[in-house]
């Protein structure tokens, strides 16, 4: 425990479908927004971190930290891809976070970043599936919103669990991605649209699912020291950092209804930052598919397991509810450019914790926590935030 | 400086075309071999990191970490993905070091893998293209060995380094790999036999590129304490860490015969370490093509830029000369699965400094290299290993 690491700098573009900008582009932009934010110049920063899931596929790019640190003029300083599918973003906040943490640096910044619709659907669909088992799942046929199908209609019959209650989670995400000005959707929509809207894999319907997005956040991460000597006097201060994994096959898991990498990293991020599930104030999850967000609540200890669709009826997850959940919009209508979500989170809760998200400020906000989930919960990265160093 | 860290277990795969092996059960194979070798069991490993370049090419997988974890009986514990091209290997070390350093963990497994021969030749150049600036080289039609003679070249022209010399470090190699019987190819080759080879990319010829290859490396690392607590009188310890980026596309580069990225990390490496280039005993290094071999003993500060077809000549990096290169064959004749080949590196290293190093043991090595390069040098990893603790 050398050293605290806190937020100095944060920066994001918009998510949606850019003909426009490339992949180079878009993280360019977010790391020029982020180096601003926190005040610093590329002298200062000594490594990168750059969260992506599958350039390979998506833009026949590997190779990318690299890539990054030349657009952004950090030629020189070590450059460091991390990727667990939609986790790379917090996995590679984890990396930094550490690489702080072990005394080697001073300033950090992480990126994540993902350049989708420059393929077609099918091959986005393709590339995605990267991220479950090739030889036991997508070989056979499996794609993401059949895995989580899966999931959904055995938490159905275990708990009740409604599809009304999953299209709850999408009406309350686009309600807060309407406040959104960086939002891929920035509009409502209601229970009856989602209900109506196509069937992709059943219970999940076109509207329970997260979109295709290319976009890009980044963060600049600091040592409590040099904090102290740049005067930040709005740092966010990550206090506790879990990360987790289970079977990569959702057939070998005990149970399909309980994310035990989020119940393992949210713990030790717990542990960590010594706080429990009562005391976060808001949390952003993964919410690629809505009932992703209801075992999301659950799993991180919001509620028991099973309960997650009666929270999510309650409002107790709305905005101005007693415990909100994605209040940037979450990966349904912010959007997922699969890369950056795990940033993107971080930002929102930085802003939060600043008192910085404008109309979709949570009252005196001092905790909060996000979680990233790669596949079908092979990976999970909890970080846990405050205002404070305790 | 919190923590020294060491390596207590090494084990990797034969290297070659393993027709009857996939990506798990190399990784899995190698991994094994590597907890025992340092005595330890499953639940021991505090995290995991596994350096892979581009498995969604090659197998349509990404999420490897979780995979390896999967299969390695390690479900549960944190899984991370490292990547920058052929030096994700070098760049998964220093993560795993990282993570103990930072006082984290007290046992971390960081595992090198490829598999690379289940798609055909042109899709594996297509793949291995991603390490390369897709926008500016690889779209143009530039591969890796056009990209590596266009430094050839330059260097034949600066510093008068003739074809022969290039064919020098193949012999050389191959007369190694004939030692390791992990090598791809355990035979020696002639100068007249490479001269002879197919032209790939003048000056590049067949003889002088490395091949496409299978297979895994897995370390074991440790912390101090917990080395001590286990024992362990055979640690390595590493006593420098260094890495750095340059410009991914070649032509933004200052020169074409110096590798910055090498200069730098090396230097880092160095003065963590303490030590100069004239303390280093004996070195792995890149030697995709013959001519980076040249080019890395030159950064690396074994001999004056320019100068490095002349030390090849002079026979100084042969196993019995002055500054052995390549003990285990390098890339060239032991073979380079490209997410391997880092960790390999450091295989070697630990198996000279161990005095493990059989028919190819270098007399009283006491400190040894690693440097891994990614792509035609946009990433570089060096990492300095001792005997002894400084």
């Amino acid at each position: 425990m050398s050293k605290a690491v806190g937020i100095i700098g944060v920066g994001i573009t918009k998510f949606g479908e850019f003909w426009e900008k490339n992949y180079r582009d878009l993280i360019t932009e977010a790391g020029l927004k982020a180096m601003k934010d926190a005040g610093i110049e590329g002298k200062d920063v000594d490594e990168l971190y750059v969260g992506s899931m599958t350039p390979g596929m998506f833009i026949n790019q590997e190779h990318v930290a690299a890539l990054v640190a030349d657009y952004a003029g950090l030629t020189g300083i070590p450059a460091t891809r991390v990727e667990a599918a939609c986790a790379s973003g917090g996995l590679a906040l984890r990396q930094a976070y550490l690489n702080i943490r072990s005394g080697l640096s001073d300033i950090v910044v992480v990126g994540g970043v993902e350049k989708m619709t420059d393929v077609s659907v099918s091959t986005a669909t393709v590339a995605l599936a990267g991220a479950a088992d090739e030889e036991w799942e997508v070989f056979h046929g499996a794609t993401f919103p059949a895995l989580y199908a899966l999931m959904a209609q055995r938490h159905m019959i275990e708990y009740g669990t409604k599809e009304e209650h999953m299209a709850m989670v999408a009406v309350k995400n686009h309600k807060n991605g309407a406040l959104n000005p960086n939002a891929q959707y920035q509009f409502e929509i209601t229970i009856d649209k989602v209900m109506k809207s196509a069937p992709i894999a059943p219970p999940i319907k076109l509207l329970d699912c997260s979109p295709i997005s290319d976009g890009a956040a980044v963060l600049v991460l600091a040592s409590q020291e040099k904090i102290k000597e740049l005067r930040k006097d709005n740092a966010v201060w990550i206090l506790g950092s879990g990360q987790a994994s289970d079977t990569l096959a959702l057939h070998d898991r005990k149970s399909l209804c309980k994310t035990e990498s989020a119940v393992k990293a949210s713990r030790t991020a717990y542990s960590m930052a010594g706080v429990t599930p009562e005391d976060i104030d808001f949390a952003e999850v993964h919410d690629c598919f809505t009932i992703a967000e209801i075992m999301a609540i659950e799993a991180l200890g919001f509620c028991n397991l099973g309960e997650g669709g009666k929270m999510t009826e309650s409002g107790e997850t709305e905005l101005d509810g007693r415990k909100p959940v994605n209040t940037s919009g979450g990966l349904k209508s912010k959007g997922h450019p699969v890369g950056a979500t795990g940033i993107a989170q971080a930002i929102e809760a930085t802003l939060q914790l600043r008192g910085q998200a404008d109309r979709r400020q949570v009252a005196d906000a001092k905790i909060g926590l996000t979680h990233n989930v790669g596949g079908s919960g092979a990976t999970c990265a909890v970080h846990v935030y405050g205002r404070e160093l305790k």
